[in-house]
């Protein structure tokens, strides 16, 4: 077994879930929206949807509409969807590409890929504009593993010292170099705490997914991240040599087997908004993005080894197929645990010893909120 | 005339309906769900839907999902549709029947139909874990004349006392003994309040019901409740034998025709939640659930003599018929004065003297809210 | 050039738009509601509408259901569309005729044209119910140039007074002699000033309307109307003989063509609601409904000459086609306004030379909100 990992998690005993309020408050997912989603680094996707100059796509964070582009410089930049003019939205079209420059449909106020203010019909007419204040607004930026993180904070933490326990975690598989193949948007009712905390557990897999649970012994998880804001481990696939419809690998693999990842299927959770799932030969994440207590906008990408796509044998919606299904079999449960949370006969429950990963989450969940 | 029956009573010059905010104010409206819904016992159906051991139907009562089923031993059991576990809702079919325990999808935590935890993967494990303390929430719940009350409240009147005008009043149509036909789910843009005040007269039958208008002579109620939160009297059928849409019965009678109840529609409206309308072949009562100021969810059920249902001339439609398109007549002009009374200019006005019963509903709620 | 006309605004160096709390905060909305269009005279429609005795339409003003209709003596009155009795709303069919009186569907009680309560099932009976107490609640109206306009204050200013500047402006297209052709309902997803402020622009005309743009220079825009709560003036049109779909009359004139109407469209703004759009041949108008911070019903309707319509070269569609295709690229773009300025990263910006009436309409805007 890699070095990498070890069983460290402790079940302690006792452990409740968390009180209704933080599913179902509108003051509490205010709170938490302020002080865990816009003063963290929040993933909007992976840098190969802009692989060349001037491609774009449309983030919706905290309700903020962003432009996320690569420039000219091959640079990855974000800005608030926002003209400096009369503050109209510039960009409908969900992606897409420009041609050199970004124009606002309603006055032809024209911005370069850089931001820049280059055009604005009879502005020159006006003593005192001064071109160089109306740029687009600016959004901070990090790129990791070929993630992107934006953050709204107008003080945020570095990105590597928040992310220092997980820098060169992900290097075996070659994150940066791979390629989005699909993208799914989901639309689910309910809070994103529970799909953090179905993430975090397969003591539902036998319930829940039968398909799944032919491929893996769901006790076997071995977590190596147990506190704090990342949390996770990796489980052995037994039943086959990956997580497909087929079990067959239905792409090259992500990066050398023989370093621990062959047969293995990853789990991560990375505070606020990142869930990723990496196999042998695909990884798939999740961004989520709530919009109220108890509803989440969940974004799912599948990516794989940028060489396979042009191979006879890449068979990338047998990866796909499988997690979609799984994943709105997750997505049920979770809308079923919003449902419940509401009543007033809900008292915090005991975690599992199963569970010991989401206990950690509510630990670190409620050092940030109290 | 039966003895029953007085007409006593007197309308008092001058009643007024009631001001604006109790159609309309959400304060108003939360005000009266704690106090007249959560204190009262609320009627859920008839006992002839859960006819067998395992048997079960959800009711949603003040937003809380119930779980209402036989048990083994033959009684009728309630319970929040709450997971102890984390707090997951379990059921979610509206009715059903339960193989001998009831299983949450999530974890496959499991309860008898007596509520007791009887199953719960890997938590044998955990030291200090008292099965026994994790029972389903039980709902209390009362059975009078085959319908099912049940009560939010901690410390609610006992059944007997708060319905002791009424307890022996149904006996001639052996209630408990019939057997539902028909269920109807209406969602209707008024305050429950119009919906109970429509019932309790028929000053609007000739404009609005022109096809139940042949059947009775509207000026004819005798009104044997006049005070009070349970309200009502009968009108005389002159125009066929029973309210159908050929006038002629459909069924076999309740009870003894000879007691009473030939030729007459019996309609009394109970506080909080309960509308009875009882003919010589049948029975159709509303359940009235608010869900906002303005909008009420409203289950209306068909009961007719158990031994009639195999009989050849069973024609069971001619009630439903009549009704439910009486019923659409009704609710739309509630949704009229729903719309109405949101005006500014609104103002309380007089009750006509076929509208006493509406005084006398307003009276009993304001003494309870005020 | 007629004497009406002069070109008298001048753009004030750095005039800025509005802050976002003006387009998007609830407690703003109320309060422009009540300071705005509750003191004002709201325009809800032609006379044109209700061209003969017992003919109505309903207008929705502020939340309000109005009754238009024209009485007896052929007087355009309104009402509120309320029962005496219980308060409930009486018409439901958006126009229509009333036979010589107006009944409530619910207990019948019935109106004169004049809101004299002329019917009410057994109140006769009672003692003490004056009749004369329980009209129909009118509501204050006045007829200008065939608009009909009512105010739902209890002390309005004096028509006269407010609409002053305006009284005898519209006396050379018999405005008051026209007739309604066509009416559209558009349903925007914008704040009614982003309407407003568009209307009083042709700055973006090069870039949103392509086809209207080939009829005007939108830099030639003469204003007459250039401070205050009435604003705009007029463009010549030197692509056609007017704005329609093929460049020609579409109708006869709306008057003498030598009086300065000849191939001129004239566009003004009157606070609260009213947008007038006059060509050679043809007015249309939009009035505007607020239903909330973020949302405006606009109604709009095309007017002709009366006489044109038996004509054989009357073809109204070919201005309501053109019309129907400019509002909504207009709407459009007011609603990507909306979008924009409930970001965060949202300032004020700069005016262009090209937007004095907006500054215009700001300034007078807050001298009533401030």
């Amino acid at each position: 077994m890699s070095t990498y990992f070890k069983t460290a998690d402790t079940y302690v005993t006792g452990s409740m879930t968390l009180p209704q309020k933080y599913y179902t408050s509108q003051d509490v997912f205010a709170d938490e929206m302020n002080r865990i989603y816009k003063n963290s680094w929040v993933c909007v996707g992976h840098h190969s949807r802009v692989a060349g100059a001037g491609e774009y796509f449309l983030a919706d964070v905290l309700g903020e509409s962003l432009i996320i582009l690569r420039d000219k410089q091959n640079q990855v930049r974000a800005y608030y969807n926002v003209c400096r003019h009369r503050g109209t939205r510039i960009c409908e079209e969900s992606e897409g590409r420009f041609s050199g420059s970004i124009q606002c449909s309603y006055h032809a106020w024209t911005y370069g890929l850089d931001g820049t203010l280059i055009g604005a019909p009879f502005m020159k007419e006006l003593d005192g504009f001064r071109w160089e204040d109306f740029p687009l607004n600016p959004v901070r930026l990090h790129l990791w593993e070929g993630f992107i993180f934006v953050s709204l904070s107008q003080t945020p933490q570095p990105f590597e010292q928040a992310y220092a326990p997980l820098l060169n975690r992900l290097q075996r598989w070659n994150v940066g170099g791979l390629r989005v193949h699909t993208r799914h948007v989901y639309d689910a009712a309910t809070n994103w705490k529970y799909v953090f905390q179905n993430f975090n557990e397969c003591y539902h897999c036998p319930t829940i997914h039968p398909m799944l649970n032919k491929f893996t012994n769901y006790t076997s998880a071995e977590n190596d991240l147990v506190e704090g804001p990342f949390l996770g481990g990796y489980m052995n696939i037994t039943g086959g040599d990956s997580m497909t419809m087929t079990g067959r690998m239905c792409a090259l693999p992500l990066g050398d087997l023989s370093t621990g990842i062959e047969k293995r299927g990853f789990y991560y959770t990375l505070l606020p908004n990142l869930l990723l799932n990496i196999h042998p030969d695909y990884l798939m994440f999740h961004m989520l993005f709530p919009t109220a207590p108890g509803r989440t906008t969940i974004v799912s990408e599948w990516l794989f080894n940028a060489e396979a796509f042009d191979k006879p044998d890449f068979r990338p919606q047998e990866a796909v197929d499988f997690w979609h299904i799984t994943n709105l079999q997750d997505w049920h449960v979770c809308e079923l645990a919003q449902l419940g949370v509401t009543s007033q006969a809900y008292t915090p429950g005991w975690y599992s010893p199963r569970e010991s990963l989401l206990a950690a989450f509510d630990r670190e969940y409620l050092r940030i909120m109290e």
